[in-house]
């Protein structure tokens, strides 16, 4: 009889971060796709667009100006999902009608004054403002007693339901802790109990000796393809430094943060020759008033294609009703993208 | 101040399947969209086409011939993501890297060899077919020892990743219990200690009593919008008595089950008028040898689509960092699917 050997005989995968499952069958992507294509929209950009409503000096739905900004601009949403005034509340009938209130805030980000450019094609120096712009938001809206987790987060490319091209992500903060760093919590504090070091430290140190699913590594982060990658390029980006929140980065913290952040989406970018889509975004310690030694702060990407610039992976009716699914192993996924160059394909094309 | 109330207030509600929450931002669809629209496919599919390889007496890609089947038909899946045959294995390394080989089996079921019909625009009889080989199905890979779960599922449209649309269907039967079950295990077993009745049969005689949610009832299944339902339209179809699964269910039952699943569809296809999109499948007990009185048979549909035909709700960065988010309420949804036809809006126009 065969061994079990990982890249050709299905599998599943444990994500110690959530206790939840991964299905693996190494060789699915081969089958024939005759399925939904996307479209690619690589139109040229204009540096200012007079109907974005993110650009520089443009009005806002709600008849705000933008002002002039230069490097970053935040702002509270038109059509926030939370506010702050939700008068507060209960329902509880038996444990089958749960509901209660929420507070929060809803804010954009605006990465640059460029309508044209996205996070790979910045300068290191302009994505580190967008880091000190994170942290600045953390601190401050972390610090009001009415919210209790903020979260920070990117999505990229209209396939990710994304309205705008201009480079923009988003914050979230909540009264409540939501569901997925909620789960991470839980996993984290049983493990640092035991081991009195954090999950990721010790994870992040296996990796690095084993090499096989670290994609770029800098003094103070590393990137890499989670051995539980759901998304067919998921990857990670970790702190080195077991690191709470954004909070406590220093200059040189965020400074490696945004080349980080840059050199992954320059590989994305290189892997189809497109505008990589992904939703991104940042797990770190809630703002409760409790300390978390437990937490190590971690980036996720999630991006949704799969064989080409134009295919993407379905996490349907199998995903939705079982657990995700996988075409490729994590580790040919980790090849791929390591194989890739480390300039913007782009590059040369200016 | 305001006092809390759920039509106008963001606030969270609890899922006892699963122990997830969703958020609910009950004014968010009025938002603008600028966003990605899908393409409708209307175009008249012929009864037979020579290309489908779903059709009867047509070549599949392995070089099989599909029998000339009048009603259903069932195969092995020319690209299985499971094998039965997988070799027996485990990697276990410090909790942080575990994965075990997984055995399975998956088919596909043709719910008709008309090309051109979905379930929606079948008679009840032909969809009775359907049922019957769901139970079939069940009970023959249920048996098999290997096996301890069977999905059966169905993924509709292109947009849920489905690449042919002749009516079908899947089944993905494997060792292990998938993780969205195995969640509603744990609660439906928690539920059952306490009150030795299912979670399921009492929630559904209050949705009963409270009428809000409830869409379509017959002799044997109701279908109503969940109090946590994430997706807009997302439904569940239920069983009045407490059938553990599908091998439990006579004629009568099955009739009825064929009845409210096509009259559900229905509906769907009338909100905007369109073949509606989704993703469905069965939740019922695992097939581990096991007596399972908690477990309480359900079907869910998650639907995409939010505002039209072409526009549908993302489940992208605050989603999958977070939690899942809403932009209606699900009485809203549950009001909009009620006051439809039951009659099929394409029904006049044949
Ligand atoms: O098996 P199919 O129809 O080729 O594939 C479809 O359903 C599968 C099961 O939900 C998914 O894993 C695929 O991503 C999707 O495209
Ligand atoms: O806020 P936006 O960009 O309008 O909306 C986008 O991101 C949100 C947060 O992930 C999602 O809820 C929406 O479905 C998506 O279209």
């Amino acid at each position: 009889m065969n061994k079990f050997n990982m890249e050709d005989h299905p599998h599943r995968r444990y994500n110690p971060l959530t206790s939840e499952w991964v299905l693996v069958s190494p060789h699915r992507a081969k089958r024939p796709w005759q399925g939904q294509v996307e479209k690619v929209s690589e139109e040229q950009r204009p540096e200012h667009d007079p109907n974005c409503y993110l650009c520089a000096g443009n009005e806002r739905i709600g008849g705000e100006i933008n002002p002039n900004y230069r490097d970053t601009f935040v702002f509270t949403n038109d059509f926030a999902a939370l506010n702050i005034d939700a008068p507060a509340g209960e329902v509880q009938d038996d444990d089958l009608f749960k509901a209660k209130s929420e507070q929060g805030i809803c804010r954009v980000i605006c990465f640059s004054p460029r309508h044209d450019l996205t996070i790979p094609q910045m300068d290191v120096s302009a994505v580190k403002k967008v880091v000190d712009l994170w942290q600045e938001q953390y601190l401050e809206l972390g610090n009001r007693s009415e919210i209790n987790y903020v979260q920070i987060f990117e999505n990229k490319g209209s396939v990710m339901g994304c309205s705008n091209p201009h480079p923009h992500g988003q914050i979230w903060a909540q009264s409540s802790v939501p569901d997925e760093p909620a789960k991470e919590s839980v996993r984290f504090k049983a493990y640092f109990e035991k081991h009195s070091r954090t999950l990721l430290g010790d994870y992040l140190e296996k990796e690095l000796q084993k090499k096989e699913r670290i994609l770029i590594e800098n003094d103070h982060f590393v990137a890499l393809v989670p051995y539980w990658a759901t998304w067919p390029f998921e990857t990670m980006i970790v702190s080195k430094r077991a690191i709470q929140h954004l909070g406590q980065m220093d200059e040189n913290e965020k400074e490696a943060l945004a080349a980080i952040y840059r050199d992954l989406t320059i590989r994305y970018d290189n892997l189809f020759e497109v505008s990589f889509p992904y939703s991104a975004g940042i797990h770190q310690a809630p703002t409760d008033g409790i300390e978390h030694p437990e937490w190590h702060l971690h980036m996720h990407f999630y991006p949704p294609l799969l064989r080409s610039a134009t295919v993407k992976k379905f996490m349907v009716g199998y995903e939705m009703l079982g657990n995700p699914q996988r075409d490729i192993t994590p580790e040919t996924s980790a090849e791929r993208l390591r194989s890739l160059s480390a300039l913007h394909y782009k590059q040369n094309l200016i």
